[in-house]
């Protein structure tokens, strides 16, 4: 069986900020311990340290420039997050999108800091174009699906097959995730059928109010 | 004696990161307490919540964005500062420029959190249309004085002098900082005698060997 | 009886592109001859030329930069604006958001070519802020009413009064228009007996079968 | 022989504004017919449709957005670039540029109006993701090339050889320009037999006191 990847994006919400960050942070260590499924989670950046060091999950920024450490104030650097014990970051996530020239120096400032790249993408050819930076991850959202309580099960899923087999072409080994229109556990496994490792999902589980139950529905059909 | 502030940005300088920043936290500790200047400090976000709560001295990010808490992938909000116990932010930094709708949002939210803004600014005129917004603190930045060794004792600071000038016909109380060129006590000096109310500063004391010893220095004549 | 000028921004509109912007340029001259009333129209860059030299009515850009002349692809510059034949330019749009620097520099790049800078603002700060950059308009576009169809006739009018006391604050010069919520004559009053010196407008006028009819209608209570 | 193109971009030098560009343009409508070598020229927005219709070489835009067209200010439109009579537009210029997703619609918008597209790119990952959006050519500009007055006849041109093949992976019929460091006959020789289709230059025939001898000299070794 492949590695299934659950990343979890808290964005800004308040109800995935400071202790309910660490109140997600337990129910994805409590589900992944049972189910054996990866589940990272993506604070904001001052809970990012934090949540690092007390979980036994892999924690993820939401964004990392690509500058070179020096005089960038305001700027999230690969090396202070590893620093900070992240497994990697979030880039070009459709809320924070970069230049094509930013997307390729976060990837590599990630590389070099050895830690995991996840490029976000909102089509077939933008996935190709990410997938041949040489991410870890190319995570698809296509624009029809995010926060729109579509989901990517009765959604056609079209897109995914589609971007799946683009960057095949590009890149054989990267990992892909389907970025949006994830809320069930039939979503997930319909997003590891269409060829893809795993999800990408935000307010389904930092808006519940139980995210451990939400997390095991995720996880019931890997 | 007016209160005079010192504020540290430690941009993305390795020198300034993680147990690095720590040290010049406690430097600043210890030279506020012996001189009674306030002297606050601008980390990198994953260093922010640390630093506040194992020192006795101001932090300050060094930028926050205007958004309301929701969804918004790879932004600061304000209430996530003051969560992790952020006295402040810098905002509209020279190397973090924002439009001036997001400056005037970023404002807002610091005000909405009871936590400082300081807008920097480049010019006589922007120093002015930043006052209008009602920030706490304007820090001027020059450009022909940022990073480039010239200090403001020896360069003509009649740019500092004009934009006091405009900021007060603007606005009588917010405070103002001289925010590049700042490199001894004489610099500290010559920017609180131009009517400013403390000084902006980098390099000067993140690379520094001692940074302790920069800072007794740049008191030396307040 | 003050001068009052009436802005047309034709925005990227099909209906306002080409050929049709020199039909909604005709029904513009056509106007203001007949009425009195500046009447502007602010067209797409490649037609700016063609309108300057054909129609006796001003030309605005919809954007301008404050680049210097030089290295920089892809920018629009003051002095290439005055070139063209253009009367000023539009800054800041909330369509086409600039870093306060940036607006500061447009604004000065259209002074030294000695075309009318106008800046558009959001709300009742960043429209004090933008009057002390010393243009020659703010157009004050309250985000609630762009493209709403409310009319400002009918909303709730206290952003532009209590906008036009805070601009005179900081600047009694500058000339205001009303940029969001004008449909008709009545809109038009209403704006001016605000305090303001006109409108700034787009989908009606541009959108409309009879643009001329429109404009009649718009200037019939000035 | 395959065809070779040479695009000049005037940028925003006063050189290639109005009358001057009107200069450039003939002196490269007199080489391409001289020498059946295809030149281009990028002008300034508001030069574009005069010289479409004066000169017959392509014109191609310094910028074009992805925008639909409708209610966006201040963006240029593929569609506005077609009835103006441009061949295509420079997409991403390192002097202007775009996100991932911007530059992905950009091309599609061109594609759809029938345009040329030409999407800069910095290195070798962002020349392959380039080519995997498809637009008709990929211009690859090294930063350490641009404006240096090194040419890349002297500097080490594997840069621009690993480029090509990284681009033959993942799109085998996308042409390419060299797009940095042209300064002479031999420039454009070197260029071609690295396996591009010809270059993309700016100050050394904008500011060429001769820009057809300039020019001559850039097509002596085609």
């Amino acid at each position: 069986m492949p590695e299934v990847t659950i990343l979890i994006n808290l964005k800004t919400y308040r109800e995935g900020l400071g202790e309910n960050a660490h109140r997600i942070a337990r129910a994805a260590e409590d589900v992944a311990a049972e189910s054996g499924v990866t589940i990272g989670i993506c604070p904001q950046p001052m809970d990012l340290h934090p949540l690092a060091r007390h979980f036994d999950i892999p924690v993820y920024a939401q964004h990392v420039d690509g500058v070179v450490p020096g005089a960038s104030t305001g700027h999230i650097t690969a090396e202070a997050l590893r620093v900070a014990g992240a497994a990697g970051s979030l880039i070009n996530h459709s809320e924070r999108r970069l230049t094509l020239a930013g997307i390729e120096a976060s990837v590599q400032a990630c590389a070099s800091n050895r830690i995991h790249s996840v490029v976000c993408t909102n089509n077939v050819l933008t996935s190709a174009a990410a997938a041949a930076l040489g991410p870890d991850f190319v995570a698809i959202e296509p624009p029809e699906l995010i926060g729109s309580g579509i989901s990517v099960a009765k959604a056609d899923p079209e897109i995914i097959g589609n971007s799946v087999e683009a960057i095949r072409i590009v890149n054989e080994s990267v990992r892909i995730l389907t970025g949006a229109g994830i809320q069930s556990g039939e979503c997930v496994r319909i997003a590891t059928d269409l060829g893809t490792d795993g999800v990408l999902l935000a307010s389904s589980v930092v808006k519940a109010e139980d995210p451990a139950a939400v997390l095991r529905d995720l996880v019931s059909q890997v």
